[in-house]
């Protein structure tokens, strides 16, 4: 358990490789990550944890299966559980996100994406 | 559970009163709150529950017993539970926090600044 401050663009500047969350904080059995996207992600769900997607610079395009949001910089989006989401970044996105210890990037998908080991940074 | 996305600068403008934490989305138990600081708050501490600061806009102090943490925009912080802490803000200060729905703003310190009621914005 981290109680020393976190600055998040000087973490951000330690990876350059997408799709790939780092752990910079934990809290109440919760992580928080970074994770640089661009392109286009497998659709998945998760079963058990809702995953909240915080946008720190660039442009997320969040796909439902009935609707797209676009979210930019300081806007967030709560995907709850069971509901299946494709992430989308046109261009480079860096992302917090903030969901239980216990999820997997691509949920109940396996993908060449799947990264079930985190990195703590 | 909200699945639309949350604009932070938006749900700030609708309030502008100090250490009073509006309720933004909700996920896993947890809550996402948005508050704005200035001044000292209270001394005190959270039993069960980490708590995490991240700062938006301004700068925070977040004062530890035996020591001060200086926060700027674009850093977080975790105050695990048990340990006492006080926020300073000397100018207004904007603070995103991640927390257990059950946290309670002062702690375990009963106060004038108490808010056990969260309003939803």
């Amino acid at each position: 358990m981290k109680s020393e401050k976190v600055n998040l663009v000087e973490k951000l500047s330690l990876f350059s490789d997408y799709w790939n969350p780092r752990l910079v904080a934990e809290l109440n059995g919760q992580h928080v990550k970074l994770v640089k996207l661009k392109g286009e992600f497998v659709w998945h769900h998760h079963d058990d944890e809702d995953e909240l997607f915080y946008v720190l610079k660039g442009q997320l395009k969040m796909e439902y299966r009935d609707r797209t949001e676009i979210l930019n910089e300081g806007e967030l989006i709560v995907v709850p559980k069971g509901v299946e989401h494709r992430p989308v970044a046109d261009e480079e996105v860096h992302i917090m996100l903030f969901e239980p210890a216990s999820t997997i990037n691509t949920g109940t998908t396996e993908s060449g994406l799947t990264r079930d080991k985190i990195e703590s940074i």
